[in-house]
């Protein structure tokens, strides 16, 4: 049971109907939202309803939503959500690009890539600073050195930029940096790292577990939500199957899947499903047209000396494409590409 | 090691580069085709070498072939092949829909779904007379009475017919009235029921089992290529993984995988893969885009009553769309929509 | 709804239960058992309640199932069956053991293996004479001449012969040598030979499909059952999974599930499951402890040369410990080992 | 490539290695174990093979591994592992049953299911503090009062606790109440839970990812191995699969395969991948045949009110069975079951 609070409402509103619920012996689980309230109710339902939850100042409207998530289901949300990242939006009738390189390596290779990204069309920057990576021998990122080059390319480029956290110790000073934290495939299901990111104040891209279910990936994202961050963004990037050609497979359907079942963006990561170069633009092509609300895509200006996943990078012999994809596919579907920011932003 | 004839080659000529093979302990498969003829060879490759087969007469080519399939691997083989079924072309530079019941159940119902295929601009009509199904206790089709019913709406309106065969007895019957023989996934290792195919002169549609691997889809068309048949489009349909909300999951990189690793048309099931009407338009834009040779798609007129998948299938309040959409999008990647045929074929 | 009629009902009285089902429009699937006859009933429950038919003379019993499969579900059969091979038993208190080579080779090598299998304690020989093999250029069997050498082998050493079918036209002629039909991973829903088989009068073992559900399993065994025979193995021989170290993953789970679900007995097969020489024997003692009514193991007396997963066979330095095993594990729940039949059979 | 100190060598002496390997770019992790130190190198091996580290002091071997993890590996290490949990041994000749309730929820419920655990012969007592649930809204578990409980219960039964933690942020906390940390399956790429708890000073129980690879699961013990912490105990506790009769798929096989590759002990869960009581007993038998170096079971007094996986604990009715298994089928597997610490502890 969810209770959407008018707008305006006061904290002493809102904090006597969590008193209230606690008195029949449930949970409150408040959400302040930019614009309105929300309270996540979980316990007896039928105890609820003796309150006349309805009745109450400040309440706008109580919900029964029959999902396991409440806060990210679209029922009772007529509208699909649009998140915005630093004023760069994603969802509703916008097709977003992201792109950048897959790891931060050097201030040069991030600079390369982001000009490659805006070249392209890309109105976000990705990178990588730190890395989740299966073998502990394996480049790890360069941690904070690699969120301050994020950030000076920013202020060069004006690219807002999207970069991963993997541990909830380090969500506030990834988000320091970050307009958009990225929550990996392979801690889709670390709770607290989760948590921490619904409490850190910015925008959440969630990556599907390699092996989820679109509920369980909804259910992740219901953490964040129910800490009060609902700013997230749900990436489909490929799942494990027997095939063996692809790295993994990009589930498509999860698109307009994921898009009925929840209000919030879907978008797609071509580059790490097929694992491949040659795969990268037909899959753009592919979640584009099945309607999502945008790509992320890794660009480099050398994959062969990349540190992290040079063979599915596209090169600048790709850009044309990528650009001319992106421009002319969304109409198609009812979609405009989100512009590209303006290159100095203001005050630098 | 593949042996190209030169075209005219004669049946001597072939049959003496038989015996020599088998003179160095080696088999010889011999694959007649429309233009040229094709041997495949399998044993000792430097037993073959020392032959110098390049110089007997007739041959117009020798190749090493690395993979496992050789018949139909796009190595060597610099064009992809386009397969004609009366006349319909599949493959090049066309975007081919199929489209008609999942089931043959009456001649009225065969007929309406036929008409509306044509009215979304189907050029092939697809209907099913042999359906193998999970429970015994399930409808089974109506075997030759269904065929009969499609050679019927075959006359009416012009579309030649794509339909199952489930059992490598029922071959011959089964081709005497299709012009395309479907072999689905349960029955895409059931290698007696493919060499069959592979002899019947009627070209093959040869839907990927629901959790076989691409390589393992190849193989499978490599056992209809090596009796003499050529004339296979491979379909993706869908497999199985841990996800819930779809029937199969919509494997979209196949698509440009298999083209990369064989010259066969590769086209995709959207109706299947999701199992949901309103998946069927969204998965159909992603399969043209990324490039499928072609879509096979339920129509149903009256889908609540189907005695088949009534839940996917199409009705006429989605042929608009789908019409709209397999007019437009195939440009857009340099293909085009197959003609529908002439309602009246001559002599009708 | 399953009638089962009483013991020595006529084939009148058996006539006159099928008519007045099709009556109300129902259809009746008559099983003539050993002792008894069972009628499955498809079509309106209600209908076929307004008939009464406990009333009709020569009803023993009528049943109502709520599993998808009916003939072979536990519900309502109290006791687990006992399956019996040329007089040797699977099931009950029984813990049989099956081996042979993988394929059968040469009379020599087929000879050597059944003395083998029977050192170790197994009372049936497998032997394969049509193999399935992905790809068509690959060693595919003896045909008929292999049959003959099983058939010269169980007349020297008394071991009845368990062998593969693989396509519904072959089964008369396997038959005709074999005391149990197999039927392999990739044909479990290839219905027409499922069908086939039901109506061969041999025993069926039946595996499971590499990616097949349970429920999927029994369902496939329903379709040899309804053809009128219950004398039905279920082996569950490995599943398709994203371990790569094992050619397929064993599901031990299965064992106990399947017998919760089904009356059928049901064996292992550690030799296909694992794939490697060293697994087979632990994974043999996981398949006693955890109840299974038998295990069929590949042997072969020189695995380095064989023409048919090699790797897997056990060799003789290895049949002391499988021969200790499955003299001591059984007892410790509760079964006790198949006896090996006697070398020289009656009139030989 | 691994450097195995001599036994005594002093810090100074491995710091010197440390910088010898950094001087030729190298990285050198350092793991110093109760016996003997091990230091791992990345990076070039044939610029380490110029250094002739053999020859330097304080050295008693040079490894070089194929593998990619190192530590955990079993080449080179002739002896499989006994870890000590408190003096509780797990691996080498023992077999270890580890028991307790799913989740701690009150200190009756806990030391009652304690008591239900000495009695089938446990040495080791199993219960959650913190659970991580799929649903935000499901119960979490008591944190640092249900560490208390469980220190609580430990003092009265002597039984050292295994306990999970979730978050690297509370290792330091968790590790001071447990006796043996536990990582679970959704945790088991948290790459920075996996550090902390390699540097925490206690053993680690780590779950295999419901769909990781055994090689996966190997990276995962390496990040705890190379952070100084080499007794790690793994844990197979069923992985996700298409059948949907159980909640995972026990992957038996892992048993062997683990052993094999790696030199750590590999324990079975039958409770949470079976998740069914009555699979319970079966797949502990199945476990102890396949030569488990343990298993972890779920009991608890009451299943009906348990707040966790209630249908998957055995009862006080499954104990004598339990007892009797743990009892009877080490021995057929060369093993026996480490015994039931005294109930009092010294000083308490």
């Amino acid at each position: 049971m969810v209770i959407v609070m008018a707008p305006g409402a006061s904290s002493d509103t809102i904090d006597s109907i969590v008193d209230l619920v606690a008195s029949v012996g449930g949970e409150a689980y408040v959400t302040r939202g930019v614009s309105r309230t929300i309270i996540g109710l979980v316990g007896d339902v039928q105890r609820f309803e003796s309150l006349d939850l309805h009745a109450l100042p400040g309440v706008a409207d109580v919900l029964r939503i029959s999902t396991p998530y409440k806060l990210v289901s679209r029922e009772n949300t007529a509208q699909r959500s649009v998140v915005r990242v630093a004023g760069v939006p994603i969802g509703g009738d916008h097709m977003t690009l992201i792109a950048g390189p897959c790891a931060v390596e050097t201030p040069e290779q991030t600079l390369e890539a982001a000009l490659m990204a805006r070249r392209a069309g890309a109105s976000l920057l990705r990178g990588g600073a730190y890395k989740p990576r299966t073998s502990p021998y394996a480049f790890q990122g360069l941690g904070e050195t690699g969120l301050k080059i994020l950030a000076d390319v920013r202020d060069e480029t004006g690219l807002p930029i999207v970069t991963e956290v993997v541990d909830a110790a380090d969500v506030e000073l990834v988000a320091s940096y970050a307009d958009m934290l990225q929550i990996g495939t392979r801690n889709m299901q670390n709770f607290a790292l989760l948590q921490a990111a619904g409490e850190a104040g910015k925008p959440v891209l969630l990556k599907r577990g390699m092996s989820a279910t679109i509920e369980e990936w909804l259910m992740a994202a219901e953490y964040i939500a129910q800490r009060g961050n609902l700013d997230i963004v749900l990436c489909e990037r490929g799942i494990r199957t027997f095939e063996k050609s692809t790295r993994n497979t990009l589930d498509i359907s999860a698109v307009p899947v994921a898009q009925q079942l929840s209000h919030l963006p879907v978008i797609v990561d071509p580059s790490h499903s097929g694992g491949k170069r040659d795969l990268v633009l037909p899959l753009s092509r592919a979640a584009i047209a099945v309607g999502a609300d945008g790509i992320i895509v890794d660009v480099h200006p050398a994959p062969e000396t990349a540190l992290c996943d040079g063979p599915q990078a596209l090169t600048a012999a790709d850009l044309d494409e990528l650009a001319h994809l992106v421009n002319t596919l969304p109409p198609l579907v009812g979609r405009t590409l989100t512009p590209v920011p303006s290159a100095a932003p203001a005050g630098v």
